[in-house]
């Protein structure tokens, strides 16, 4: 095991359901400071477990281990964190309640403060769910977090976006196996299926125009790459944790909860922290227009487009270094701030 | 029942199986006048019927079936042309033949001129699927038709199209319902899962971003938009019948025959009609860089750029008014040429 769990005990989530003995997996990188000031969080993106957040650490980096304390928390429901397939009955598999960032990142804000006494955060970032994260800490903390960078990843989940999940769900649970969250077996099926309709949103019509699976990434054809890299992305994963990251996703709003009663300008005016938003030309469910709403009605934020027509995967994996060196030095600007 | 059926006999298709007694469904507009000079084909798209094709139709309008003889032939496999769901055995269900464009365009060649004794055609027209076929009757017969107008398709099914094709499909047959196409109940919860995943594609993010779906078209939620148009766009058709069209579409490609030997500029080159190509800016699986391409090639051809947030659905079924006068204006602008 390379990550350590912090016990949070039993947690009262937003949906008034209790989280027995809840469990924030999390990964440390660095060393902690004597001033306790040189703290970065960097949550982890959909389905993701904390060594893929690690593609953008290293020697050198913008995220330098050499320099800072970086803590990577597991996104409640990715299998590590506490999760439908980790939880014991009676509030297992289908069971399982429902989580938001705000009860993500508010047991985020427990560990780093509780476990680590941690006062001040010089750095919050993520891609993707792990950029709502980012915002959602920007909102929640706005005194303690002095820096963030949300890339390819939005503050309030759009209703286009909202609807490209609601296919993705529908087609993982169209295979009976799935019986609703009740399944011995896997819904292998289903899960294989949900990668193919990612397929499409993921990446950029661009990108299959140019044939980069083909031609950068070494598949042999279009099916191979289908099977090969976006059936692969879930059809191990656990059906209902993916339900449950999902539900997470579609709810994410910064603003729904008692600090701003759904007041979403309000939540964002009131990220104070100094902030550059990465936003992609071609990511297809996190269009531009909506981070650019955002970064008006944030004041100290930048907003910084990115073109690749790696679409939505400009953010990540780490798989295209072109990509990997516009974040790192987004972050290092900001860093220098 | 409100069409025709031409009767072709046993035809062989491109991919050497023969559609026996093969029945092509159309329906007509106004008179043919005896000069045989003032015919529009128009045909179908993705699932579609004749019927769904109306909406351009109208006195006043380019398509006025007071000056035009308009045929609408009903594309293979959508239900009333042979489709598998009304082929006798052994060529019925998952044993119906694929067909392509070309397949298509053959057949609707010999009902104008067999049945009809049309030498030319003044303008052929459609939309998605119809905008297929309408550039796979420009490539076959340039000297037969003057006028082209494909609106929100492309002469090659791109990459990134078939992607989001495989999505739909997979949602589809996800369900166990399906049992290869062999199902005596109809596989409803794939049905309404493909309309789940199309939802995201069909429109655009501009449109869910300012809740047309609410505001203009009068839904009373997301959800109730969800399975009040796009489960209920699906949940009825026949499955094998998709199956057949989402094959059709995929192939969709113009050179892909004797003529070309799969050199798609040359068909392009070849296309000598005039044409006026109508692309959606926020068309999502049709995106403006693929017609771009087309129109550089073809030597008659303009392209007009509708900017509606309609996305795909800019193009039919007739939703959005000032959309139908966007075609309707280009129809008129090219008819007068």
């Amino acid at each position: 095991m390379d990550y350590e769990i912090f016990e949070a005990g039993d947690v009262v989530l937003q949906c008034q359901q209790t989280l027995r003995n809840a469990k924030l997996a999390y990964k440390t990188f660095g060393t902690l400071n004597s001033d306790k000031d040189n703290v970065i969080v960097y949550p982890t993106w959909y389905s993701g477990q904390h060594y893929e957040n690690e593609w953008l650490l290293g020697e050198g980096r913008a995220l330098d281990p050499n320099k800072y304390f970086i803590i990577i928390p597991n996104l409640l429901g990715n299998g590590l964190s506490s999760s439908p397939n980790n939880t014991p009955p009676p509030f297992d598999k289908a069971r399982f309640p429902n989580v938001t960032f705000y009860d993500n990142v508010k047991l985020q804000h427990r560990l780093v403060t509780e476990k680590f006494g941690i006062k001040t955060i010089k750095l919050v970032t993520g891609w993707s769910m792990g950029a709502g994260q980012t915002y959602q800490w920007g909102a929640l903390y706005p005194d303690m977090v002095e820096l963030i960078c949300p890339f390819l990843g939005s503050a309030k989940t759009s209703r286009h976006n909202i609807v490209f999940l609601e296919g993705v769900k529908a087609a993982l649970t169209a295979d009976d196996a799935w019986q609703n969250g009740w399944y011995e077996k896997p819904p292998t099926k289903g899960l294989r299926a949900m990668g193919r309709v990612y397929a499409g949103w993921g990446l950029s019509q661009a990108f299959y125009r140019e044939q980069v699976d083909i031609e950068k990434m070494g598949y042999a054809s279009l099916e191979d790459f289908l099977i090969g890299f976006w059936e692969n992305l879930f059809f191990c994963r656990d059906a209902n944790n993916l339900l449950t990251m999902l539900w997470t996703w579609q709810q994410g709003d910064i603003s729904n909860n008692e600090l701003y009663h759904g007041d979403f300008d309000k939540a964002l005016s009131s990220i104070k922290s100094k902030a550059i938003v990465i936003t992609g030309k071609h990511d297809l469910y996190f269009p531009p227009e909506d981070n650019i709403y955002e970064v008006k009605h944030m004041p100290n934020a930048e907003l910084r487009q990115t073109d690749s027509i790696w679409g939505h995967f400009a953010g990540g994996p780490g798989l295209n270094q072109v990509d990997v060196d516009f974040i790192d030095d987004s972050l290092k600007t900001l860093l220098a701030r």
